[in-house]
């Protein structure tokens, strides 16, 4: 299995982090890449920076079309997710997704430890637009500045740590959520620390593309993730314009198929 | 008052014909100007259709960058509406949002008429994401292909108003949303044809904007729609660029102040 | 335009209040006339009180029947304003909708600074039955009494900024609504003291209003705004006979007209 | 045990039906006294009418302040009911609130029978201002005029008990609530004629009350069912500023008891 | 009228507490009779202590059939509710599902005071449930062991009125309710003592058995509540089985009159 | 890594399509044990066949316990799952959940396809306690009696397939869960029959049980999923006593750890 990682922002150091986390969680036999963002920003926190990012996202998935078996997008939050699993004939998942589904296994009441104040809004929303809003009790945060983006689960280790057990003390949560890719394998040490499971977005979703390639559940060719109605374009990068091409291709193929 | 429209797809078609509508409603002191994205696609159904919209409508905002009091996102379902408003230092107006706005004031059970089936699941997720999803009763759609999208209202009349008399008689509706910018100025026709308010995007749009110049109600300077926090960016077009390096001198135009 | 907006208590002070903001407000050929309870209480915080005021309301709609273009219910909480929607064949506000209408356009997550503790539960009831609940972060209070209704935004200038900062620091609100005509106008000196938008019921009312005879998006005849069908009553007074009535012919006009 | 019945209506057949089913209900040593409004109209049906509704039930109930030990809002949709609460040192119980008591104990899915199209709007708003919404599976009704409310039961027999049988087979009903006071006492006839158990208001009410009178809870002194705090009122009917007098009574009486 | 209360645990002190405040409650003519689980915990706090004692429940329920015209799971949490009434031709009432009805008719918002922290995880899903979380403001608890199950009300009475007072001042509840079959008739005495209504799941339940008992509002033959259908089954014990046999013995008789 | 599978039912034949699955889905290096209960019914459509199927799938737990390092409870409705997580020092996962996180990451908008019409209330039960009802948008089912549990699947292929394709057409299902352990396998057949992805429970339940294995995500030793509390208990059978005690002593030994 290939499972290709997608870093929509443009912060190598970040992408180091996903890709050893991602090389300790798949199996054996699977083959890991990690591509970072040419442009965009160093990490999101914000609606306008995930729109940047999911439009960056998009385009490293229609570069790399055709290599993969399933792709991840490699950030909290999601940025694209739902529009790549439009245009991609193989499962598309994020770490936000990705993350809860574990958690909804482990626990009931879930909270979400996340890097920035300012981030939390945009990961609300994002819990919200997946029905799961009443599964979440807090999401909670550092509060300082962050230097260095690649080195922030060594440089607060303590603060997150204890951002964590307030989670369980103050909040009752059941599950914990480590929150950014820029956490990501930081589950690892921490698991055993705390009183409660604690979840990584970037194994969650791993584990998880393995899964869904394995259970080879079907394309989607009809309803709201078949590929988008073929209408006339202009303008769009390659990258871009390759995906909503395949996509419509496929679409010609089933109809073909049907008749 | 100058108001912006932004039209994220690549149809000067539909341009023309919000352009149109924003003039018919706009105050006679109001200077309406509409921008027509330079990529994308005709018209926006999809998740991912609105991806690409959502770039193209930052890019036009930030190529405007201040000449205009409020800015219209013109597509329904609001493509970079939420991500905007974080950069912009004036009032952002969607036309879904600004529908919803005056529906809610004119009756309490809404429903969408929209011109194809595939656009109703991107719909129903852009009002459940504004927290409104317990006002709408339906979301009814043409069923046919759109040869012309500049002309389905006139193409479509008939069956726009048929379908809107099944939201009254078959789900209940209070008030009738009229979806899509190619519909811009059907409700003015459709108004005493129905039994019921309704509600068109466009106008709501610039009469609402209008209003929130008006109001005067105050910048953002904390929370999440303050401008993103300052972080390394790169490989950006000086749009975007350029209203990433607004929104953070306003921040610290901000902090001065209040230190 | 003319609007008639109805304070549903007796306190003259605050229909000054509400009179001097809507005429700051209002657009330069727009007439405002602004009507008190003569019977009712100095200011609606309960139930039972909102019970009262809804009747008055409904009196003052009905003595003024025909020379308004749009109606607004000029107190928080927004007393018979649904009953209203069905009998008046104008577009009926109140400022609770108006002020959420305003709100919804400038942010995501809402908080109410009120006048009072006791005010709070109704408040919320009113926001949730709009379906608004959701948005809604918190509603904080003035927690002392009120010696003077008519100047509390005055007396009480300072407890009420601070009140406002809470609801951005401690609830994360994104836009604040200052709450109570006795608060009508205050927006206009706390805009700018504040880190987010502040919005003010009256003059949203006053501006929507105008928004919607402008819409002009048509008339129910249909479904739950219609008016109420023709069925014996008795002991009513005239000014609420008049509105039965007068919504009764509206009826038959267009059921002749539907034939 | 003393329980006031309230007709907020001016129906005298419909006051005689409440009368008898209640004291049917009612346990031997329960006086029933039902009283019926002097102003309103026929039956309730829209929000507007359930506005003039809860103001007659109001000064019904200040006319008879003293003389039981509960009140009864003997119509569905319970105009005033929470108002009363407030002013009221007695419990009272609305048809609705009542009912919904019932089948909740006898069921998860509950539907409601209605006597005309119209009222259902305001039936569901109702029951959503209960937070029962998600337990409410279907509203049906009757879909022909009501020549005569007082013999709605038994001109409309087939009808009625063909809906109910739709709400079981069509809407997975495990119980039916026959809504509307003009079908009080219908239940007992229609009592296992239907596969599923059948609620009726007025017996739940009254069978409520006397369980609310027996278990004696308490009084309420704060919080947002505590009388109105004393303010200037003017012009109210002697029987309204009774039930004000009496709460604020009631509220200085036990900030004495406390100091 | 014949009410048997089942307590699921296996604590008689329990029993005794149980057996007194239903004799106190019931109405003349009732007779009680309370019966132990011979197998379970002591008290039950968490879901897999539910999971036993609802098999207690159900046990139980299965060798005193026949011998009573209602049953009340007497623990709250109301372990087993929902299966047993498939199962049993007559009403069944729990002690959360009593406690809540009664609570909706005296106030809008609920809290609950349970007696272990721990507890509170399984009452706040039984109240999601019944689909009334929106009406629960919150539930508090005693945080310290709980030496004498039998004797709680006593040894705790200052934390217990305490923490009720805390659910007014603090969650703004308009009515308590004292969870937790070790609390029955403590609301006795602290009725007076609090400034809102407190209520109390075993007289509740007594007393809502009793007017089910009256309402008499016919068995369910068809939807999720009728007996489950007749299947291979195998190494039940006596009492499990007779449920079994019982309810399909109705489903074949009720077939037989229906055809 | 070793998963027992649970099936709390005495159908031998459903037993054997589950171990049948089970062992398809599962990894080379990973062991499945597939027990089936020795009391209960031969399929669980209601809440009290659940409740009976919870117990027994708890005796089998007890019975089996340490050998082990994941536990499926593999009937659909997930009898007796949290209990079951609260006592169990591994993962557990139930058909339900699992399946539910399936499709959560492969489409927004899912349908289940049950086997009989009496199931539904019981799985939308289920999912609606998991806080994923906003996700459901419906549950089918066969409509017919099935004379033999164990080869539903073949028998009723055709109705089930057509059942899967309305999921689609009417209510715009984004993805298909096959519901119930008699369906374990089905999906692979369907897959490609269908024009959106089909999900397995049991495939699903094993994939993402080894999943949690390897994530290793850490103990629950506070809040509501950790073990029962220590309290004394009687007549248990050796199964749920070793539960119990097993889960007493880890408390025990965590404890001391932290101290």
């Amino acid at each position: 299995m290939r499972i290709l990682l997608i870093n929509p922002n443009i912060s190598a150091s970040v992408s180091e982090l996903i890709d050893a986390e991602a090389k300790r969680s798949a199996s054996a036999d699977t083959a890991i890449q990690t591509v970072t963002a040419s442009f965009g920003v160093a990490y999101i926190e914000t609606r306008f920076e995930a729109l940047i990012g999911a439009y960056a996202a998009a385009q490293l998935a229609g570069e790399h079309a055709g290599n993969y078996d399933a792709v991840v997008v490699a950030a909290f939050g999601d940025p694209g997710l739902t529009g790549l699993k439009e245009v991609l004939p193989c499962p598309v998942v994020g770490l936000t997704q990705a993350a809860l589904a574990s958690a909804c296994l482990l626990g009931n009441r879930i909270s979400i430890v996340a890097i920035s104040r300012r981030i939390r809004a945009w990961y609300q929303e994002t819990v919200d637009s997946y029905g799961l809003g009443s599964r979440l009790v807090s999401i909670r945060s550092l509060d300082e500045p962050l230097p260095n983006i690649g080195s922030v689960q060594e440089d607060k280790a303590a603060s997150l740590l204890a951002t964590a057990n307030l989670c369980v003390s103050e909040d009752g949560a059941d599950v914990i959520i480590l929150a950014g890719a820029p956490l990501a394998g930081l589950a690892r040490s921490l698991s055993g620390k705390l009183p409660v499971p604690v979840v990584d977005g970037v194994s969650s979703a791993v584990r998880h593309a393995e899964t869904l390639i394995r259970l080879n559940a079907g394309q989607t060719t009809i309803g709201s993730f078949s590929p988008p109605p073929q209408k006339p374009n202009a303008g769009l990068p390659t990258s871009i314009d390759t995906l909503l091409t395949n996509g419509h291709q496929r679409l010609q193929a089933n109809l073909k198929d049907a008749s």
